[in-house]
C-alpha cells in the first residue's frame, strides 16, 4: 500500500511527520477526494503512529464513508484548525521534530501557521519529490482506471464528430459532448474544459470554445478528457469538415507522422527529451518547427498534467509504468491548427495508448 | 483602477515589488483568466515601473488579446522561468529589495525559487491581506456581474424543478441543469459541481449528486451556481416532491424563518458573528441547533468562497459593498436536509439578493 511506502520513507529519511496538504495527494494515499476551498484539509502521517485525515466538520461523515478506514478529525468553522492539528500530533507521536512538507503545494501562510505551532521543530524537508517519484510509476489498478477514462474520451469524440454541422458553435458542440458524457456514461467531471476549435481558432492552443460557428472546409480540433474513478483522460483529434485544402492536409499528415513516430519510439530506455526530439525533428524538417510551440507531452494520472514532462532538457529515462501524453501540434496563426494526442503507458512491449479513436484524416460530410 | 491601488499600496507600505501568483487575483487585476496547471503564471507589479504578466508561451497570444493591455512575457517549457522573471525585474525596476508576496497562495517551492534569484532581498511582506480587503468591497461593475450570475442560477432552478419525477437520478437532474445552462445561457463553467440531493442524501451537505433515484414525498435539495464574466453565483433551494410530512414541513419553515431573519438583519453596522447568531438562535430555539453544522455564509465574488466569512468568532463589521451568502441549513441524518441560500450585497437600504427564486415551500406534483 502506498501509505506504507510513505511511512517507510519517513523512517529512512529521518523524518517524524509528513504533512500532506495537496487534495490530490491526499486522495492518492487515502482514496478520499474533496475540494476544501479555503478551508484546511490535510493528511498527517507519522513514522511510528497512526495517521489521520483532518477536514472540516461537515466533511467528516463523507470521509468516514470513503475508502479511507483510518482516523478522521474534524473542526468547526469557529475553531482554530492549527491548534487542533497540533494537539492531535502531540497526542499520538512521541517525536515530532522533523517534519516533511509538500513544498509544491503548501502555501507560505499555512507553512508559517504550522511552524508557529511547533516552534522548535524543523520544516526544511520536502516530501514532494518522493511523492512525485512514487506517483510516476502507475500500478495495474491505476492503469485500469486510466484506460476507463480513455474509453470515455473515445466516446466523447464520437458525440463531437456527430455534432459538427455548418453554423453550429464551438460551445454548442462542447455542451453536447459534456451532456452525453453525463447522461450516457455518468461522467460528472471533465478533466478540463472540453475544447472545440474551428478554423483559425485552433491556431491558439488551449483557447476555450467560443461562439464561433463552424464553416465548411475548416479543420476542427477537439481536446477533451474525463475523470474516471479519480483518474484523468486527455486526448486530441483534428478532423476536416468538408474538403480539406492541400495545405490543411499537409499539416495534418506531418503532425500525424510525428505523433506516430513518437508513439513507436516511446519504449523503456529512451529519455524524455529524446522522445520530444523524435516528433519535433519530423515537424522541423517539414518546415513547421516554429509552429510547434509546446512540449511533446505531460504525465497523466490523478492530475491531467503531472510528471513526467516530455520536454527538451529533461533527461529522465522513460521506464515501464510511466504514463504520459504524446501530442505534437502545428499552429499557424490566422489559418488553422492541428493537434493529435494520445495518453498511454510505457510497457516492455512499447507504448500502449489509452485512447483508440482512428487517426487517419477524417473527412466529415457537410451538413446543414 | 484596482492596479493603481496596488501600486499605491506598494509605495505606502515601503515595498518595491508585488509578486501575484493566484490566478484569480491576476484575473482581478488584469481581466485575464487562465489555469496554468503546474506551469508558472504571475503578475509582477512595481511601485514605480510598468507591471508585466508572465505566462507560458502558448498563452501569450491569448493574454495579449484579453482585457489586459500591459506587457506580457512568455517562456517556453524548455526555459527556466525563474531566471526570465529575474532578468525582467532587474531590467525594469531600479529597486527590488522589498517584495510582497501572496502568502495565502504562493507555494513554499515557488517562494524558495523566487528568493533564490534575489538572495539579498526581503520576502517577509504579505500582500494577501491588502488584496483581501480590496476585494471585500465590490464595485458597481462587479455587482452587475454577480447579479448576472444570480439570474443564471434562477434559470437553473427552473430547469431542475421541472426535471424532478419519480425514479430520476440526482445525477440526471444535475446533468440536465448543466446542459440547459450551456445551450440556453452559454454558461461554460458552473462555479462548483451542481448538487442535487433527494431524501436522506440531503442530510450530508456538499455530497455530490449520486445515482440515487428521487422517490415520492421526499425533500429535494439543490445547491448550484455559475461563473458569469468571471464572477460566481451560489444558491440553494429545497422543494417537496409530493406531499411533505409534518416534520419535513417543520424543518423547512424553521430554516426559512432563520434565513429571512438574517436577510433582514444584514445591514451596515452588524458584525459577521451577530448575523450568524440571528439565524442560529432561531434554529436553536426550535430545537434543531445541533443540526446546523456550518457557518451562516461565505463571501462571494470571483471565488465562490471568499471573504467575509459569516461565522462565530468573526467580529468584522459588515459594510456597504460586501457580498456574501446567507445559507442556514438543518441536516437530520437518515431523514432529510434543508438549506435555503441567497448571495447578495449589503447596501444602505439592506441586503439585496442576487437570486430571486421563490422561497415559500414549493410542492411539486408527482410525475411518472
Amino acid at each position: 500500500m502506498n501509505l506504507d511506502k510513505l511511512q517507510q520513507w519517513l523512517q529512512d529519511s529521518g523524518n517524524d511527520v509528513a504533512f500532506i496538504s495537496n487534495p490530490i495527494t491526499i486522495s492518492y494515499f487515502t482514496g478520499y477526494s474533496m475540494d476544501p476551498h479555503e478551508r484546511i484539509f490535510a493528511l498527517v502521517v507519522f513514522k511510528d503512529a497512526e495517521p489521520f485525515v483532518f477536514c472540516p466538520a461537515l466533511n467528516v461523515e463523507e470521509a468516514k464513508d470513503s475508502e479511507w478506514d483510518g482516523d478522521v478529525i474534524g473542526y468547526l468553522d469557529s475553531e482554530d484548525p492549527w491548534g487542533i492539528i497540533a494537539d492531535n500530533v502531540r497526542k499520538r507521536a512521541k517525536e515530532h521534530h522533523n517534519w516533511a512538507i509538500e513544498k509544491d503545494d503548501l502555501s507560505v501562510a499555512h507553512y508559517q501557521r504550522l511552524r508557529g505551532e511547533f516552534a522548535n521543530s524543523s520544516f526544511t524537508n520536502d516530501v514532494s519529490p518522493f511523492i512525485e517519484k512514487l506517483r510516476l510509476y502507475k500500478t495495474p489498478e491505476e492503469i485500469k482506471k486510466l484506460q476507463g477514462a480513455g474509453a470515455e474520451a473515445d466516446f466523447a469524440f464520437k458525440i463531437g464528430f456527430d455534432a459538427i454541422r455548418t453554423g453550429v458553435t464551438e460551445k454548442s458542440i462542447a455542451g453536447q459532448i459534456d451532456y452525453q458524457l453525463k447522461i450516457q456514461k455518468g461522467v460528472m467531471h471533465e478533466s478540463f474544459e472540453t475544447i472545440v476549435q474551428a478554423g483559425k481558432n485552433a491556431a491558439n492552443p488551449h483557447l476555450g470554445p467560443t461562439m464561433n460557428q463552424v464553416q465548411p472546409n475548416e479543420l476542427v480540433l477537439f481536446d477533451l478528457g474525463t475523470m474516471h474513478d479519480g483518474y484523468a483522460s486527455d486526448s486530441s483529434r483534428t478532423v476536416a469538415y468538408g474538403t480539406p485544402s492541400d495545405k490543411q492536409r499537409e499539416i495534418y499528415e506531418v503532425d500525424r507522422e510525428a505523433q506516430q513516430a513518437a508513439i513507436e519510439a516511446a519504449k523503456p530506455g529512451i529519455t524524455a527529451e529524446e522522445l520530444d526530439s523524435v516528433a519535433r525533428d519530423i515537424i522541423t524538417k517539414a518546415g513547421y518547427g516554429e509552429y510547434f510551440i509546446h512540449r511533446l507531452g505531460h504525465g497523466i494520472g490523478k492530475n491531467v498534467h503531472e510528471y513526467p514532462s516530455i520536454v527538451q532538457g529533461n533527461d529522465l529515462v522513460l521506464e515501464e509504468g510511466m504514463c504520459f501524453s504524446i501530442e505534437p501540434g502545428i499552429y499557424i496563426p490566422g489559418f488553422a491548427g492541428v493537434r493529435i494526442e494520445d495518453c498511454g503507458v510505457v510497457t516492455k512491449d512499447g507504448f500502449k495508448p489509452f485512447t483508440h479513436t482512428d487517426k487517419d484524416l477524417k473527412i466529415l460530410p457537410l451538413k446543414d
